[in-house]
């Protein structure tokens, strides 16, 4: 476990944290076991940060609230079709309570994306795929108004001390900003909390434009 | 949304909770969409049932821990290439954390199985699925010694109040009872647990002869 999830887009790497995972698994690394682990959670998660910038990663968000899984998604033609990748979303329920309450997330949420390798063959299933073995990388965006420019920022897990920052010119940030549906995330792709958005009319222009832009809209 | 799970396994009707779900809709009926209300949780829930031994359905499950997540999981030939199906699994915190001490399920243990919908064309995404829409079906699992034979129970969800039980002549108690990992549940497919499972030996004698029997071994 633990093969590195990047995204390689147009020759740049770039994460893509919160649904849209477009990963591909560049070498092995250490694993991160221990962020997994099913920690007993305590008191609620705050971002905190090392004297080096880096973020904490949050050890419980397995005990998180859950919004979505993709399975192999990508903007772009997938490369490999012998390898598959599973991504499963989570985020602190202080934010998941209050998006309930206003359509929008509200300083301090904490958004992780889990990447989890897809297998086919096991026990008794012989089609589709299943959840297995361990992580394949984290990555983790949070809003942090009074920290970031643009109130939000993506963060690699490399250990279950450290989540080091991407910079402001990574593509995650231009591409969230460009297309997700609330807040800068992807919650077109969360299907519990995207018809509360739509109630609350919380989506974003740049999302409501693209909607419109469809065929047959 | 509200396409009817079932599972058709050689000619015969079965459920089959806790992450192989095995399903094809059969039909529409009426949606579960109340039931997957985000509501707020309140107090731990306990199963609860009707004169009529109905199980009222858990409304904050997905508030639960999750578990896992497959796609198109089948034991059978794929019949329909084009239809595509997530599954979720979420289990009761209160069982949850007594799984992490003891690797195994207490009384009153309650997970649910969601069917979600697969889109794989939506917004920036091109390849790939990602979930999309309403509820396919709920199926409940249930731990309740006292009251079933086997001590579990599934139950199929027909609204926000009202979930039948399946006979237990259904397939999923016989499938479930020679093929889990674990107390009668696919732990191989929750891949936080398998681990706990296995250092704390919980394994059941059947899963552990599957797996000694695998080619390799």
């Amino acid at each position: 476990m633990g093969s590195r999830v990047r995204v390689v887009v147009a020759g740049t790497v770039a994460c893509c944290a919160a649904a849209l995972v477009l990963a591909y698994p560049m070498h092995d690394r250490t694993a991160h076991a221990a962020v997994s682990a099913a920690a007993e959670s305590g008191a609620p998660y705050t971002p905190s940060y090392t004297k080096d910038g880096d973020l904490v990663p949050p050890v419980q968000y397995r005990e998180w609230i859950y919004l979505t899984t993709g399975l192999d998604m990508s903007y772009t033609p997938k490369s490999n079709p012998d390898m598959h990748m599973f991504d499963n979303v989570f985020v602190n329920p202080e934010a998941y309570r209050s998006f309930l309450q206003t359509g929008t997330w509200p300083d301090k949420t904490v958004m992780v994306l889990e990447g989890r390798g897809a297998a086919s063959k096991g026990s008794i299933n012989t089609t589709g795929h299943f959840q297995s073995g361990g992580q394949m990388g984290l990555e983790i965006h949070v809003k942090d108004e009074s920290r970031f420019p643009g109130k939000w920022a993506f963060f690699d897990v490399q250990s279950e001390t450290k989540a080091t920052l991407f910079p402001q010119t990574a593509n995650c940030y231009s591409c969230h900003a460009e297309h997700a549906a609330v807040d800068t995330t992807f919650v077109q792709f969360y299907p519990t909390l995207l018809p509360i958005a739509q109630k609350k009319g919380t989506l974003s222009a740049a999302y409501t434009k693209e909607l419109a832009a469809q065929p047959g809209k």
